[in-house]
């Protein structure tokens, strides 16, 4: 850091994202991306937008929320689009946490969760997972303080059905919980319909896995009408224009592309199982996964080893090295060629080590 | 708020946007946009990747900081581009701003500077513009405090001369100088010749007026190596992929079409000046505009009430209803139509009162 930087980040990691590599073709499974490009209508309405560039988005992105109300069966004052979902996990820690209403969440999570504790000052309380890596939700009731969760968790790919998160949101009434949906289309239950019962409960969800917009950038929050007004507040500090007419237009014609999208995630769901049955007849255990992704590992060769022998081969997955997880990689399900083409690598690095 | 908003915002103003009507079709001289479209390379560009959006953004906007680089004569790493030039204010309060270390800045400029001290907790220090509403650099010089400073500055368009700027960022060496130059492009000197020179020194520019751009969200910070590493930790700690693909190719083709927005901003100049010398045919009191806007005033009728007479013809500027100003209007310089169609219904108001 310069000599300029404020004292207050003195101890801020930031986060890092998964590698976007540009010097090579990759069979790419390390970020979550949909395989299947936008629908036409997308495609179209993003281009057309593109002509009236010169003109400002509008900030309240009107259209986007009526659209996104209609999709999710709520009012548009139940909604804020955002600038990709972390945002609004930004806009949550800022609004509702400080130093004495810290955020618990697990030890193992969305990496992103502690730097956003961090960047704001908000204690961060780290709940470890069973060790099965399931959530106890048990750990979380009553518990009295903010809380996130993903649903399914990433990187493992577990989901908690919604009675228990509702007796989580029920059970601390005074402070937020925030249940973070990035994945829940692939398999979980959303917690959408519990929205109409609780004050205090946020989802958040993205466009960027299962509606194929990780480049437009496109999240959302979806809350109680007195947690929305709130997180406006933080955005109208923050960046008022924050998503662009381009993915305004995009989202809109997303949602109208329902049909497209379902049929994606059932394509995905399927190449997820067939994945993880190729990979239990190679020794490899998968948790098990609602999610785009499956975090698996094999007894034969360390995560870390087996992430860096597929990349040296082409194939680009995640790898985490933390506790718990190191022998771990987490795995993006693509398509079914793209799958093969990650099986039968495994295979050959298996082989040529004897395995 | 609600019962969860944290209290440390108990005081928050959030910043009020300039109004984007949807409901009726006005000559829209209020948030400084271009009335000239985008380049035919930047919608094609822009239409183009729109049909990869699977996939994520590069979260470094490689291609995008090197063509800014080659634009601005700098290298890739004093650059950093942003979700519009809000974004890099709003890093830039919160990288360098803390209890101890304010941010000055003058009364009459661009609103959001306090809204950035407000949400980020930096003591504000507000200096008095001159009577003439120019700004006096002997105000900044050796002032020991960040500063910025808008040149030209907003809502008067009234510019500093570079050496001017220097000599602030020159007695300053150990804090944090930003000049904010939206609205340089149209007629201004810019300061980044200064930033091989001063380490302190951050330049800001916008895609939104000149690039006709303000839908996109595109922005840039320019400044030393120190300082952009400064701002990329904060922006990895915020929203690493703030700027979406779509945007990061138009805002490269952009770059390439440098022709095109140079005649745009003659024209731009061009109808400054026919405006300001017709409204002095009418009485008006025009302060010295370098900027796509002019900040105008008649001793004949009060600003508010100009401002709701021109809205109600379907006229749409701004108003400030705030001290020192509150008898100007601020007037988008848009196309000859456009002010033609301002002028008349100037002139109409006008007579309509017997004046």
């Amino acid at each position: 850091m310069s000599r300029f930087f404020s004292a207050k980040y003195a101890s801020l990691q930031a986060y890092t994202p998964g590698e976007q590599p540009r010097d090579a073709q990759y069979v790419k499974l390390n970020t979550n991306e949909s395989p299947f490009p936008p629908a036409p209508a997308v495609i179209a309405a993003a281009a057309q937008e593109a002509e009236r560039l010169n003109l400002y988005c509008d900030p309240a992105c009107t259209e986007l929320c009526k659209a996104a109300a209609r999709l999710y069966g709520l009012e548009p004052e139940n909604v804020l689009p955002v600038n990709g979902s972390d945002e609004i996990l930004c806009f949550s820690f800022m609004a509702f946490g400080d130093e004495r209403h810290p955020f618990a969440f697990p030890d193992v999570t969305y990496g992103f969760y502690p730097v956003y504790a961090n960047v704001n000052h908000v204690p961060a309380h780290i709940i470890p997972l069973r060790a099965d890596f399931s959530i106890d939700p048990a750990d979380y009731c009553g518990l009295g303080e903010n809380i996130v969760i993903p649903n399914p968790n990433a990187p493992t790919g577990m989901a908690l059905s919604v009675s228990q998160i509702e007796k989580i949101v029920r059970t601390n009434p005074d402070s937020v919980v925030i249940i973070d949906e990035a994945y829940v289309d692939f398999g979980g239950e959303s917690c959408i319909p519990l929205l109409g019962r609780y004050e205090n409960l946020l989802v958040t969800q993205t466009f960027s896995k299962s509606r194929s917009l990780a480049g437009a950038r496109l999240g959302f929050g979806l809350g109680s009408p007195a947690l929305i007004r709130d997180l406006n507040t933080v955005k109208y500090s923050v960046n008022p224009y924050n998503v662009n007419r381009m993915t305004q237009a995009a989202g809109v014609a997303a949602i109208e592309s329902l049909d497209y999208y379902q049929k994606n995630c059932m394509t995905i769901a399927e190449n997820r199982a067939y994945t993880t049955q190729a990979l239990a007849a190679l020794g490899f255990e998968t948790l098990p996964s609602l999610a785009n992704f499956i975090f698996t590992q094999s007894p034969a060769i360390p995560g870390g080893a087996l992430y860096q022998a597929l990349k040296e081969r082409g194939v680009l997955v995640r790898h985490f090295d933390q506790a718990r997880i190191s022998n771990f990689i987490r795995v993006t399900i693509g398509s079914r060629p793209q799958m093969d083409a990650f099986l039968d690598t495994v295979r050959a690095i298996l082989e040529e080590r004897g395995l």
